[in-house]
């Protein structure tokens, strides 16, 4: 297909790496992380931080969320202006892993990340960005 | 864990699947779709319809999304008041069909749900619902 009829049938713009990290460091504070449960796709949404280059959320020892340390997983965070049709997405895939450093822990428990969800999210963990890629959907 | 300790540490309430259908209904337009591309997780936004007790969304012939069917999916919305650290999600797990049915196509036209990314947005998808969830997180 031509780049010309591909643009006259899609309306979304790539963005780049930076405004994709941007976006993720500035845009929201509420992600959803996609995995694998049970062998099914799953969604839960988290609040979250952009730390460095990577993805770091907090959550309680007995969740879904904690036992996934290991695993491939993506995550996405996007936002939308219904009125004029036009929003932007991100989604991250990589590899999850629990945060074990207590010099670390006590760096990130004195940031500004709180779980809106548990006053006993005491497990931090961490998804590093293997894949990012972001678009944008000007108004129409 | 007694149920005590556990109401003193989650903020979470689940909601029936009533509320679900409900909040899939008439809670938004704009949805988030979760499946394994690659041997992956990933998540994919679109815009869906609350069709029966499906969703329905339409894409282009030639995106990810339409490779799907056949497979089994995630399906996830939610909203938030970052003042009051308050929110739902709602999701869902279930098998992606192609709709092939030319009378039910011509009926789902005649709808509501148009693709704000996509012009040529003309094969439309159904998540059957085997599995719906949700929670609410109240004013804190």
């Amino acid at each position: 297909m031509k780049q010309s009829d591909q643009a006259t049938r899609s309306r979304l713009e790539d963005l780049t790496r930076a405004e994709c990290l941007q976006l993720l460091g500035y845009g929201s504070f509420v992600g959803r992380v996609g995995f694998t449960h049970d062998s099914r796709p799953m969604i839960l949404p988290v609040n979250y931080l952009l730390d460095g280059d990577a993805i770091v959320f907090r959550t309680a020892g007995d969740t879904v969320l904690n036992a996934l340390a290991g695993q491939d997983v993506a995550f996405e965070v996007d936002d939308n202006r219904p009125l004029g049709h036009s929003g932007w997405s991100v989604v991250v895939q990589g590899p999850i892993q629990s945060i074990s450093d207590m010099q670390e822990i006590d760096g990130l428990e004195r940031g500004p990340l709180r779980s809106w969800a548990r006053r006993d999210a005491d497990h931090w963990l961490r998804i590093s960005i293997d894949t990012i890629s972001g678009r944008r959907l000007p108004e129409s």
